[in-house]
């Protein structure tokens, strides 16, 4: 998620900082009754759990109106126990804790409240599901495709709009409305995927998004606890994942842990004030996570960084609160277990409380060791990037990472550099991959070229094929899991600003397309860049030295720079030169590589390298070349 | 030192690689005679020695023709043994092992060889002198003056041309000889020093470079044992540091760890051909310090890098030899014990072999727990250059830096970045201070603006004096030791391509100089910007907060940079606008630092800032501001 635009604001776009968020706690907020009456008398979340979880411990919030002057029981229930129950700043919420002994059996929980507000509650505990297929995790040998759900294809026309919703309403020639896309659209296109050669979908958040305006990206949540309706129901989400395993694809979903939209339903009616960060006028974020590390930072401006809202419509939650910290924490449990979905993405990781983040990684690792997690750090230089994930670095204010892997950045960045001018900097590509010494594993680091924050790879190349594939080749080479955004792989274009045009609608994903990418290979060098990423996704699959062979770099000269990938039983030279000229290369430089090896086949254009101490390459080309005993 | 331009090939200045780098090992190379016909029959290195080390070892490098077939013996002397002996592959040489016990007194010591070849030599053993003025280290509080011995001053016009060096010529008007200053001519003007503001002398190396061409920079030493006789004798270097030391100055010596150069005696007649690496052709190093931490590094790259030369002229050392790592620490301990030097800045510093790097920190560290250190890495990231301290790290690759403290190359860069341009980034500043978090210790860095292989500061802000003042006061206020390349403080200026051309003779410091800067303060801007350096530096001195203060930053807005040094006595502002406007500023932002203070005084102008909570400060300026109550 990058920085707001003003631009959003210019266009009107943005709410304005409203009396939800700016007005003290007062009860419900006359807004809720919106979600109220659409809400059931009682809410409990976690909405149900699970005997046999690692962690015995449940925290279950109750809202109701005027649950605070209750008293919570719990009729008696073999291995579970009603520990403690705790009053918030608001009447309207309970908060009930239960232990839940290994040995206690798959049931309804009765719950009564008694006083001030009585009533009955049957909560599920579930027997956990063991399905193998579950939350198998990611190795470097998947490939991510992210999309936005709403502009990717729209598989079920009768919930594009949904009524009760905020935004009851498509409309395809605006770029800041809902398209009509959904889970089933994705699902239709589960073939294209495989063709394309990638193992992993990342749709953008499909949590419920109920904002009155541009929420179909996703990041502005407003039910922790529900599908968006827009995109399917909580089943046909658990489906999706489950209909992905069996068709040998992985599910990754996309979660904010740092804010919640505006309209969420804990905002409107917050269960205390200080379940949020709140300065006496709105305040933004400086977006400066170096304030975290900083020796010589001011507390302003690491509040600011941590506490400051990352948007107007963005309340920044305080997971400083252990409750809130609880809450979250369960709420991502209950995604994995609910659903078996195979991994996390974390929105703005770096803005979250550093003590929150340590503890939710603890919790969910604990919970389920195989679950991937990468998070995005969008940070400047490799030394911050690293600071975010499990790295060599002793603890710095109390903080050390124990995210597993982060979106690459610093390669992103590299790449964009080097093929974005003329003889660009090869240097940084270089050092993004030596960067790595400061981590625990950056195999577990997510490269990728583009995503719906920037403006596409193909247009920052300046729209040149050669380019293109050679930024591909780097990208399917490179350690790590490579991810790729929706539509690159048939040159879809634009910049970023506004960013609504990078998130234009898949061709052939909504009723009425003229042009389908999924039944016809588009024509020119769109139907190449397809067949390129294709053939290489594809081999790099057959081929396991290219995601966890070793790697080996040479130092970038001439404009021609030149790694490894290799194993026991396999070699392959990624060289490339990234020079308007034909460059002729000295092999010797490679002889700890290529010694037992006399020539090579370059794996997409099937091209046979005859001789390795004597190599030709063409101007802006990369090879990847099988090497031959 | 920075890498060789090709340049100076161009223009001949560079030996051709000759046979004697590239000739195998053959016994006195016949360019020898040279330096024979002046060298005693005999030599032993070091050249004399103490009683009273921590380290009891001393091995002795014994040179004369004939020599390793003899067998040394050693006369009693209480408290001495000689435990071993060891033939080198030249017949030229035998090293000898001594044990000198604590109680050992001074004295000499009666060596002799017998067999085929023979000779005495009454070896020195010295006292230790416990002068407390000597090897004082540095500070926070000093101030760094950096020049080139040969450009800044001629104090003794007899030592300007001296017969039987290879370079038996003075010639002020080429760039590349020798121009004539000295010792005696640094003596001459402590009284501009002290009136300046600086408390340290740093002059690049003073130690023998006895090469045909070029060698008034002093990086290619052919005797480290002996003072370059243009700059004066042993002697008077003793002197000068004991005079300096008298009058409340330090002197730091310029040392180089990596390289020799090409017509060092040891490299003329080497003890043996693995004293020095080399290959079947000249081989350049590749620069790369990142080579040595890279996880996918080649071991070409990394070989290159450690062992490539680095220059033609340049023979690299192999560190790794134990004798050879030996004679240097040696070499360097004995300048300390017969100077009292204050401190080491030591040159090319990631360029040498990173065990030796090692045991010549512990060495010095140990016998000279006071002796200032710091060194030279001229990378290009904060974590890179963060990785030749001492530093929060682990060991990578089984290197851990104990070098006390860096030249910041990247608050160089960040000040040069951000006056360069209009409205230049002043991020970089903030992060190269962020950046700090990786250090042990980063106040013992060295921050400067320019040095002699840098373009001018004064010519790469576009002479603008505004500017100007605003690296000084950056400089002089930022943690660490700053540092200031003779001259910058009379705007001398010039772009250093080539590099004479930044190392242009001090004006006044050579006789029949028409305008001298000691005697006459320069008119116009130059007049001024001594004047700003002098004041503020004199204030630091007077007002240990600005030295040894606490900092704090505030991450840069709208083209202001503030932080603030402080201590319970003091509190000083150092606010920049770096933009062409006016800027009006929100004091308020500051409160944690100014809370308590209701105005303050700029301490170069004296004027008075009487609202602390709305500053408006005018474009291209910065304001050092002592707090008041």
């Amino acid at each position: 998620m990058k920085f707001p635009q003003t631009l959003l604001a210019a266009a009107g776009l943005l709410l304005p900082f409203a009396s939800s968020a700016t007005a003290p706690f007062s009860g419900p907020a006359a807004t809720a009754t919106a979600v109220a009456k659409a809400a059931p008398a009682v809410r409990i979340d976690p909405t149900y759990w699970w005997v046999g979880m690692k962690n015995p411990k449940l925290q279950l919030l109750v809202n109701a109106p005027g649950i605070a002057g209750s008293t919570a029981m719990l009729a008696a229930y073999p291995g579970v126990t009603l520990e403690s129950q705790q009053k918030l700043e608001s009447p309207n919420y309970l908060v009930v804790n239960l232990t839940i002994s290994p040995d206690a059996k798959p049931g309804q929980l009765k719950l009564s409240f008694k006083g001030g507000k009585s009533l009955t509650y049957s909560y599920e505990l579930r027997a956990r599901n063991t399905d193998p297929q579950r939350t198998q995790g990611l190795t470097q040998a998947d490939f991510i495709y992210m999309l936005m759900p709403d502009r990717f294809a729209n598989g079920d026309v009768k919930n594009d709009v949904v009524k009760g919703t905020r935004a009851p309403r498509v409309a395809r020639d605006s770029m800041y409305a809902r398209h009509g896309g959904d889970l089933k659209g994705i699902q239709n296109h589960f073939d294209y995927f495989k063709k394309l050669g990638v193992t992993t979908i990342w749709p953008t958040p499909v949590v419920e998004n109920d904002m009155p305006k541009a929420s179909y990206h996703g990041y502005a949540v407003t039910d922790c606890y529900k599908i968006d309706p827009r995109y399917g129901s909580n089943a046909e989400y658990q489906q999706f994942v489950k209909a992905a395993h069996a068709d040998g694809l992985k599910v990754v979903q996309d979660i904010v842990l740092n804010h919640w939209g505006s309209y969420h339903h804990l905002f409107l009616d917050k269960p205390a004030a200080d379940w949020f960060h709140a300065f006496p006028k709105f305040t933004r974020s400086n977006y400066n996570a170096f304030a975290l590390n900083d020796p010589y930072g001011s507390k302003r401006d690491y509040t600011l960084f941590n506490d400051g809202w990352f948007d107007t419509t963005m309340p920044d939650v305080n997971q400083g609160n252990p409750l809130v910290a609880t809450y979250i924490i369960q709420n991502f449990l209950w995604w994995v277990e609910s659903t078996g979905l195979d991994g996390y993405r974390i929105d703005t990781y770096p803005y979250s409380n550093p003590q929150f983040l340590m503890q939710f990684g603890q919790a969910t690792m604990e919970e389920y060791p195989k679950l991937a997690q990468f998070a995005e750090a969008w940070e400047g230089t490799e030394a911050e990037q690293a600071f975010f994930a499990q790295n060599i670095l002793p603890p710095v204010n109390g903080f050390k990472s124990n995210m597993p892997g982060l979106l690459d950045f610093q390669i992103c960045f590299a790449i964009s550099d080097a093929l974005k001018t003329e003889n660009g900097d090869l240097s940084k590509l270089y050092h993004a991959l030596q960067g790595d010494w400061l981590y625990t594993d950056a195999t577990r680091n997510v490269p990728f070229l583009d995503n719906h924050d920037m403006s596409r790879f193909y247009s920052v190349i300046g729209e040149d094929f050669g380019k293109f594939k050679t930024g591909i080749a780097w990208l399917l080479t490179l350690r790590g899991t490579p991810q790729l955004y929706y539509g690159t792989e048939v040159l879809m274009k634009n910049f970023s600003n506004p960013d609504g045009k990078v998130r234009e609608d898949f061709p052939g994903g909504f009723p009425g397309d003229k042009t389908n990418y999924f039944t016809t290979r588009p024509s020119g060098q769109a139907g190449e860049a397809f067949d390129y990423v294709s053939k290489l996704a594809n081999y790099r699959k057959a081929h396991p030295v290219l995601s966890s062979g070793k790697l080996m770099q040479f130092i970038p000269q001439d404009g021609v720079y030149t790694y490894f990938r290799y194993s026991d039983s396999e070699s392959v030279m990624i060289i490339a030169n990234n020079t308007k000229d034909e460059k002729k290369v000295d092999g010797n430089r490679f002889a700890e590589r290529t010694d037992g090896f006399t020539s090579g086949v370059e794996v997409v254009s099937g091209a046979t390298i005859s001789d390795l101490k004597n190599l030709t390459i063409p101007a802006h080309t990369a090879w990847v070349v099988e090497l031959r005993k």
